[in-house]
C-alpha cells in the first residue's frame, strides 16, 4: 500500500479540523468594539491551536518523508493520532469561552498530551516497520524532544492546579 | 478513468465526515466537571463513529488497491455507500443526545446496515468489471465476513427493542 | 499548469458541499419517531441534492479527461461553477424547512440553472483552448443534452409557480 | 521535500474555507421574498470574499508552479497566509450581519491587508530558497501590483472611517 492515500486523508483531516476551530469564532451582534470584547479569549486560543495543529502537520509531512510503504498497523496508529487532533477544536472552544479557566485548559493540555503520545506510537508503528536499521529509526533513535514534550505536557496540566490554586491561597 | 480521483473525493468525503461529527460536541456552559456531563454519551458515540468510519477507511484504501481503472457504475456505487456514510454524524448525534435511547439506536443499525449493503454492492460493481477471474473476485469470493456483518446489524438493531422490551416488562 | 490541482480542489469544494448538507439535518429533540417528522421533508431535499451533486461531480470528471492544460480562464469559469454549486446546501435547507414551498423550490431551481449554464460555460471555456479539433469540441458537439437541460430547469421554475397557482385558483 | 503536499494541504484548507462561508448564509425562517432580505448584505459579502479567495487560489497555484522542493521556512509563511485567510469567513459574516458598517469593514480590510502581507512574504521565503537568479525572482522582481495591494487595502481601511465621517458631519 503506498502512502499517499494515507497523507492525502491525514491532510484532509488537518485541513478541516484547522478550520473548524473558526467556526467556533461566532459572529458577535452588534458592530462595535465592545462586541468582538467576547469573541477575544476564543481568538487567542483559535492562535495557539492553530500554530500547535501547524507543528503537528509539519511534522506529520516530515516524518512520512521516508516511509514508503504503509501497513494496517501504522493506518491506525495514524487515525488514532487523527482522533486526539480531532478533539482539539472542542477542548480550544471550551478553553476559550471560560477564559482559560482551570479545568477547560487542563482538558486542552490533556489532549494535547494524548496527541503527543499517539505521535510517539506513530514513530514507533513505522519504525518497526522500517526497521531498526532504517533511516527514521536513526533521525528520531534519540528523540528526547519526542520524549521530552509529554512530560512537559502532564506537568503544564499539573501546573495549571497549582497556579488557580496559588490564586485562591489567603494571603497572608 | 483513473481511479485517483474517486479515492480523492472519496478520501475527502470521509475526512469532512469524520472531523463534522466533533460539531456536535457542543462547547459546554461552564467550566465545571458537571458541565462536561451532558456531552458524554455525544462523546462516546463520537468514539464508537470514528472507529466505524476508521474501519470503512482503511477497507475502501484496501479495496480500491486492486482497482486500476473506474466506470460510470463503480462510480455511483461509490457515491451510494458515500450517502450512507454521509448520515452517520446525524444518526451519532441523535444517539448520543437521546443517552443511546431505543429509536435512535436502531436507527443507527440502520444507517450501518445500508452502509455495509452499499459496501457490499461496490464490491460487486468492480468485481464485475474487473471480470471474474481477478484478484478481487478471489479475495473477496467466500468474504463471509462482508456477508455476515449486515445479518449481524440487523441482529443488533432488532436486539436495541428486544433489550428495551426486556427493560420494560414488569419484573415478577 | 497542469490539471490535477484544478481537480483536487473542485473536489475539496464539492466534497465540502456534499457533506455540510448534513449539518442542515438538525439533530431532532426526543427520541420519538415524531420527533423525527420536521426532518423528514430536509431529508428528501438531501437526497435530491447528493443526486445531482453526485451527478455534476461524475460529469466534471468526465470533462476534465480530456483536459491536458489548463489557463486562467478555464480555473474562472470553474469557479463560478463552484459559486453556484455552493449555494446548494443555503437553497436545499431553505426548500426543506418550507416543505417544498413556491418561493424557495422556485430559487432551488434558478440556483440550478445557473450551475447548468456555469457548467457550459466551463465546457466552452475548455474546448476554446483545446481547439475546434479536439476531441471534446466532437464528443459534446450537438451536446444536446447540455443545451436542453437549462430549458428544463426553467421551465420546473415557472411550473413551481403555475402549480401553485393551480392550487390556489377557486375551484368552479 | 516535494511540494505536493503543501498544495494539496492549502487546497484543503482553502476549499473549506470558501464553503463554510455558505453556512454563515442562515436558511431564513419563512418561506416569503422579505425573509430573503436579512440575507441579501451575508450574501453580498459571500460573493465578495469568494472572489477574492478565488484570486488567492489562483495566485498560489501560479506561485507555486515554479516552486520545486519546499523547506520549512516556506511550509510556515503558507501556514501563516493560510492563517490570515481562514478568518475571513468570520470577518465576511460580521461585516454582512451589520450592513457593512463601519468597523466590521475596516476589520475585514484588516484581515485582507495581513494575507496580502503573508502573501508577498511567502513570495520572499520561496524566492530566498530558489535562488535571486530564478524564474520567480525574475517574475515577481519588479512586482509593483504585489506593493501597491496592501496600500490600497490601508487606503480602504482608512477610507471606511473617514466615509463614515463624512456622513456623521452636520451639514451646513
Amino acid at each position: 500500500m503506498s502512502r499517499n492515500r494515507m497523507e492525502a486523508f491525514s491532510d484532509g483531516v488537518i485541513a478541516i479540523i484547522i478550520t473548524i476551530m473558526v467556526l467556533e469564532l461566532r459572529v458577535p451582534i452588534g458592530a462595535s468594539l465592545p462586541a468582538l470584547r467576547p469573541v477575544t479569549p476564543v481568538f487567542l486560543s483559535y492562535i495557539l491551536s492553530f500554530v500547535l495543529l501547524g507543528i503537528y502537520w509539519t511534522n506529520h509531512h516530515h516524518l512520512l518523508q521516508v516511509v514508503e510503504r504503509v501497513s494496517g498497523g501504522v493506518l491506525w496508529a495514524n487515525l488514532h493520532l487523527l482522533f486526539w487532533l480531532s478533539l482539539i477544536p472542542f477542548v480550544t472552544g471550551w478553553m476559550g469561552e471560560n477564559h482559560f479557566a482551570e479545568l477547560p485548559t487542563a482538558l486542552y493540555g490533556f489532549v494535547l498530551l494524548m496527541a503527543a503520545i499517539a505521535y510517539w506510537f506513530l514513530e514507533r508503528a513505522i519504525i518497526a516497520e522500517q526497521g531498526r536499521e532504517s533511516l527514521l529509526a536513526s533521525a528520531v533513535g534519540r528523540d528526547w524532544k519526542g520524549k521530552l514534550s509529554p512530560l512537559l505536557y502532564l506537568t503544564a496540566i499539573v501546573a495549571t492546579f497549582w497556579a488557580t490554586a496559588i490564586d485562591r491561597a489567603p494571603t497572608m
